[in-house]
């Protein structure tokens, strides 16, 4: 198959993991007979420098002209004093918007070989396999007003928590669909008890529970999920909610296993391209370092191979890959522990090639 | 000293640590030479049942006519069919509103006698002593609309976070005050990168810790907080943070330390009465059971003694005599480890006594 991808490296660390991407997804093309074809756009704090927008228009046809996106990661302290409108963030915020990325993607998965690093204990977390669904353009992130106002004559101010009820239905019938390929379990997060918008999202969900008898539907209390989510992690199979939840609980969840480095996402659209990213940050401290863990964005690269191509067992072969390199021992400085190797970026993304 | 309490058991496991409180109290006043007057009043379910209301106004008036108020829990599943406005969680939100208990302070203290219940390494919260310091009174949880509405004829629903800038103030002043007579530091998490009303909020604290140069001031997003809470606790000293975002990481921050059953809580306004409750909800699964943890309200109480009525030696007490319980061995249920002896809430509530 040939297949085009948009490749935007971003700021900070972003570059350097990127690399490790294409270069496994060139060995893959080697192995399985694919043509990948890569082209850079520019986003960020790179493309403010460059272009005076942390979204250039050209990169947003050329993401649409292409079957998938891979992003490094977005913003550094140089654009922290930036106006709103002019930093890093909103590239991202505007890309999710524009190619209507309504859901974000994150398994969280327990791995043996990394268990030292985890905060918690490993019999909490062992076998902690989980999926987190969030809704990724609606509710505080979008609403309007969003702006500085007055109240009797006093300074205020004011966000909205908007959505349409079609925009919960999409992302909670994905939630259900994914779950009937898992354990068979949603756990649909909201405040209900306090917000009307949580009770509209519980309405909807379980409107389509009962499209899918097959899956359980659980509900609970957003609070509850953030003491749950480090009591009892393995309740959870597939977890849903909306924009600002989830984004608060998917890396609450990251750190769990002790793995954040090596998670990646998916951000998901109903007619694509689809957008592939490492779940942790543009690291600017250790930027340029050779220092970075490229796994994040190298386990995006195989959700890219299942999800936007459908190559099943080339997304196998790289996971598997990834997985005896670490069993191997290798680890890059973010999940060393004591008697492991310490290798850099580069040594991680040969290492990966070498075993595919 | 004469000091007059409102005593709200509430519903669930309430009325059980309620009376903990009590006998404690009344000991601490033998011992110590002052009169504690209770005085009691519905809440939540129990007040929906009989007054058909979650927080009938001779509650209020009760409230307001005391020196402190003392809550139980409330809430159950005999109530969650209810239309939202007799709900009993609105009985909690109005008194919020009605005593205008603009901050709720959270302390989450390390104590190696429970390090065994705690799901987190012990290396990782040995020593983790950190105050919650939320906003409680408005954002999310106050602004209007909140409400089902219509956008281009689709069903949508709207829900608004809105803060006045003295609002923000208020509570940002107390975090600094309560950090001078700590570790001189305060955590001030926001969304800037996302909400007006979090780039407000920062601008906020930046003015205030001008007024307190002996404390540091420093900022985190919440998914960041979200995360640092559970890799390393032991950096946080006051945390502040707007209503819903306090929400979420203080139910976070009560898990880590295992001692979910024993944290308490005050909710501080402007002029008094301050309101004190555990952290932990009403627990119908065991209530009625004698099983239910006291500690969380007892040590609610002592919180009480040095807040509103300036008793710190009273409180000092109070916090000894539960520490030397745990050190004895005596456990309730919900945290009982290997080699404890277990025992039933009144029998907590007696060797508490005893040992004062
Ligand atoms: C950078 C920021 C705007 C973004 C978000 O809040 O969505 C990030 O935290 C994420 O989770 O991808
Ligand atoms: C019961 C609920 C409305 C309440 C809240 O969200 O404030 C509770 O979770 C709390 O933290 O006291």
């Amino acid at each position: 198959m040939k297949k085009r991808i948009a490749v935007l490296p971003g700021d900070g660390i972003g570059k350097e993991v990127v690399k490790g991407a294409i270069e496994v997804l060139q060995a893959v093309g080697e192995r399985f007979g694919h043509q990948f074809q890569f082209s850079y756009g520019k986003i960020g704090g790179s493309a403010i420098d460059t272009a005076g927008t942390p979204l250039p228009d050209e990169t947003l046809e050329l993401c649409k002209d292409s079957d998938a996106v891979m992003l490094g990661a977005v913003g550094g302290p140089k654009w922290d004093q930036q106006p709103p409108h002019l930093r890093p963030e909103k590239g991202l915020l505007k890309i999710r918007k524009e190619l209507n990325l309504y859901a974000n993607l994150r398994p969280t998965q327990y791995y043996s070989s990394l268990s030292d690093t985890s905060p918690l204990k490993n019999e909490v977390i062992e076998g902690v396999d989980m999926l987190m669904v969030r809704e990724l353009t609606g509710g505080l992130y979008f609403g309007k007003p969003s702006e500085r106002t007055q109240q009797n004559g006093k300074d205020a101010v004011v966000d909205t928590l908007f959505y349409q009820k079609e925009e919960m239905r999409r992302v909670i019938k994905l939630a259900f669909e994914l779950a009937g390929s898992r354990r068979g379990k949603v756990t649909s997060v909201d405040k209900a008890n306090v917000l009307e918008s949580s009770r509209m999202w519980r309405e909807v969900a379980d409107e389509i529970a009962k499209q899918y008898p097959e899956v359980a539907l659980e509900h609970m209390l957003v609070d509850n999920a953030a003491m749950q989510m480090i009591k009892n992690p393995k309740q959870f199979d597939v977890v849903v909610t909306e924009n600002m939840f989830g984004d608060i609980l998917s890396d609450e969840a990251s750190v769990l296993t002790g793995s954040l480095g090596m998670l990646p996402s998916a951000s998901i659209s109903e007619n694509g391209p689809y957008l592939y990213e490492p779940i942790h940050g543009s690291a600017p401290d250790i930027q340029g370092k050779n220092a970075a863990n490229p796994i994040a964005m190298i386990l995006s690269a195989a959700m890219m191979l299942r999800l936007s191509f459908g190559m099943e067992e080339e997304a196998e072969a790289v996971e598997n890959a990834v997985n005896q390199v670490l069993e191997a021992g290798y680890r890059t400085r973010d999940i060393v522990s004591f008697g492991k190797k310490v290798v850099t970026t580069s040594e991680m993304i040969e290492e990966v090639k070498a075993t595919l």
